[in-house]
């Protein structure tokens, strides 16, 4: 299962695009649930055209089987991402958190509910799709300070960051 | 680095099509060099149009950091020949040198020399090209010991058979 979200910045303002979850079908093969992760991939690239997909890293710890299984789906929307000509960036866990709810070691409901609050939300968005919105937001507020950096006298086209953060196995 | 291989089924009869080795540029970024492997899987099925993809299983150690790099890249060719509507197939590393070689423990140059005599190469392929090929090898044979079953009826189309066997982190 692989949540996604979308969000575009406009000057200090970012907003709420898109998110939701790719689900493959649970009986199929490995090989057609990441043929299926792929395809939704570039279809939300394609509805969305971000300029920056973000994909959280992953410190894996002991199990290596479980590296294995995660490594296969983020292959697949890495390679999607680069197919599609967009910037590829990684956010460690711990800044993502830290970039939402002030410290890298929130809880997984509290990124849910300041997710929902930063983007002014009717709901809190499931757990995957959460994730993957506050890596996208994280990855606006950094693109927002490094604009006022050198290079702040370009032009602040509206700009969508779209998130992709590979939790579970597919 | 990931080695592919393709051979031809028909009849009894194996014979080479074609094998080689996708080398992503080294300076690339992670995304970049998947993208590149997806490219190349997806222009090696469009050339060679096999019936059948075999890739081959991991035991992953112990290793996790490994894993979820090689992951990363088989991912990406799972969903490749999956999405180009072939059937997909696994087959462990033990099964496959026990195919060409006569035992499941056999060396890394064993399998060159066995790969290269079987197909009649002019010389040994590489040594990722040539687990591809036994993988390619051992699932042809399989598939002519299954068509003497129940099925040996239908007729004998030939059938070409592509390994992709990933083995180093891309």
């Amino acid at each position: 299962m692989t949540g996604y979200g979308v969000v575009e910045r406009s000057g200090a303002d970012v907003r709420h695009v898109a998110h939701g979850t790719l689900r493959p079908a649970r009986g199929a093969t490995l090989a057609a649930r990441l043929a299926a992760i792929h395809e939704g991939v570039c279809r939300v690239i394609a509805a969305h055209r971000p300029d920056t997909v973000v994909v959280e890293q992953v410190f894996v710890a002991s199990n290596a089987r479980a590296a294995l299984v995660l490594g296969h789906a983020r292959g697949v929307a890495l390679a999607a991402a680069s197919a599609a000509g967009l910037a590829v960036e990684e956010l460690s866990p711990q800044d993502v958190k830290r970039a939402v709810a002030g410290t890298g070691a929130a809880e997984k409901g509290q990124v849910q509910r300041m997710v929902q609050r930063l983007l002014a939300l009717d709901s809190a968005p499931a757990r995957d799709a959460a994730d993957a919105l506050a890596a996208a937001l994280c990855r606006a507020h950094r693109g927002r300070l490094a604009a006022r950096g050198p290079r702040a006298r370009r032009p602040r086209a509206r700009r969508a960051a779209g998130g992709f953060v590979l939790r579970r196995a597919p």
